[in-house]
């Protein structure tokens, strides 16, 4: 099997930022893109234009944004490997990455699997629907989009950031509902105070989303609520999932520590996870930020310690 | 005095991510650019190309990059003003920023100043010289230059950095000297030995460079050893200033915490300083990183804490 110095597990900006910075350094860094389970390429591939990378004045494809991340990559000389990582074991050093096709020795391993928005499965918000076409998962990236300005804005959800994300669209949209299948926000205390005085916001209690319809734009949304069974078809200008995320992090149990909700631990300050030459960068241990912009700029942290020559920091 | 959302001090990455971000969450944000003490837009405007910034994969100009970030901070409603901040007075709230020429009351501060490397003022290698053409202060940055492929490389410096720059530099160059004016080095124990035990490292004690030459490329360097004053030229392809760095941030003494090399002091994590309301992201926060993206990665999180409607974090 052979042996590298650095693979990179994932391919959003956190894992070719990580390719750029050690291919740069002469590491020869091989990276498993991800295949069988998803596009490789990460969450900006099913966005559509991003306007906050910094860099592109005028907006961006995620896809082409993503593309542009692999060209630089390759050109300073990363191996790109059209598989899924399946497993890592760290029992001997140099530890071993194993794919669904292919295996490589490691010497150190920057895992940048990043995590999904985690969606529900609603008539009219799937891909090729209108996922994309007034149905996000961000609202800190898609709210500002001139689709949505002093429109009637729908976020389904109960906790933290769905209030966050309703107090965050207030600024754009004429009314926030916040469309929850119980009676009572999951939110902290706090949180459910700001979203109970906030006089754009209201909140849908023990409802759901049965439906989102409209001609190439989201135009209305069907909202049931679950305790009446009544329905009734509202128009919309957005609809917005804050159900939560989850890292792509599975394969990692019991073998770096994680946190509770899945995400890695990190040093703080640093990418160093608890296993040594193991790092970790980008949405797969920054559950706060999540930005592609954050990624990034966590990937060049990815394994510098010891990759890069750096033996005292 | 006009009352602002957010004042953005400094103009780098960091500062017009913050500022990307601040203006499309609707916050009308404010921005010292910098304007008498040097140039708007940080230490980019120094640089030739920028190879790691990922996103480019054919590289872009350092000045082109800061004009890409300038416009889209604009484009999304950010006040420019092209100014330095001389002052902040922290002693009532809403803050007062106070500059050469201008003056706002801004409910939160975002402080982007930057760092810059710091260089000895030896001929041959100024500005309009040979700074860029061969002559740099980030070997990180520039290293994997084809110009120092297989060429006599010198390191200015006797810390950590200039081990470990020399060291990342034994990657491209054929050899790699370390100038050093004391006949020890400051570095610690472990990147002392590691630089006394690398073969392509060699350490000339009790020396300084006296001048660099060459004709649109470094060629020369005249060594001089500071106790017999004996002098030597040298062929040379790169000279590496790695002297140190030094933050933005005397204008904040007193006002929030900093680190005894005068880096602020934030809650690891996050941008947030001692001093609520005010945030830093970027180099001034940064010395151990301190790249165009790592500093644009931490200008998202710039003031994130209540200016974008996330209480509960």
């Amino acid at each position: 099997m052979k042996e590298e110095n650095v693979v990179i597990i994932g391919s959003g900006p956190a894992g070719y930022t990580a390719a750029i910075y050690a291919a740069r350094a002469n590491l020869k860094p091989v990276m498993f893109t991800g295949f069988f389970s998803g596009p490789a390429g990460g969450q900006l591939m099913t966005t559509t234009e991003v306007e906050n990378y910094p860099g592109f004045p005028e907006g961006v494809m995620g896809p082409e944004l993503v593309d542009s991340f692999r060209k630089q990559a390759l050109r300073f000389g990363t191996e790109m490997i059209a598989d899924d990582c399946v497993e890592i074991d760290l029992t001997t050093h140099p530890y071993t990455v194993i794919g669904k096709k292919e295996k490589r020795k490691a010497k150190a391993i920057i895992v940048a699997t990043g995590a999904y928005a985690k969606r529900l499965d609603i008539p009219g918000t799937r891909d090729g629907e209108l996922w994309q076409k007034g149905v996000t998962a961000c609202a800190v990236c898609d709210g500002a989009m001139p689709i949505f300005r002093n429109r009637e804005l729908y976020v389904i959800g109960g906790g933290d950031s769905a209030v966050e994300e309703a107090t965050f669209l207030t600024k754009f949209g004429s009314k926030v509902y916040i469309v929850h299948r119980r009676d009572e926000l999951r939110a902290s205390k706090i949180m459910r105070e700001r979203a109970l005085s906030n006089p754009k916001i209201e909140i849908l209690w023990d409802s759901v989303i049965e439906k989102v319809e409209g001609n190439g734009k989201v135009e209305t949304v069907l909202i049931k609520n679950v305790k009446s069974g009544k329905e009734e078809l509202r128009e919309a200008g957005g609809v917005f999932f804050a159900v939560g995320h989850k890292p792509n992090t599975d394969f990692l149990a019991g073998k770096v520590e994680l946190y509770e909700n899945g995400y890695i631990k990190t040093q703080p300050g640093t990418t160093r996870t608890s296993a040594e030459f193991v790092f970790a960068c980008g949405d797969a241990m920054d559950y706060i930020y999540r930005q592609a912009i954050t990624a990034a700029g966590t990937g060049w942290g990815g394994g510098r310690h010891r990759l890069y020559g750096c033996a005292g920091c």
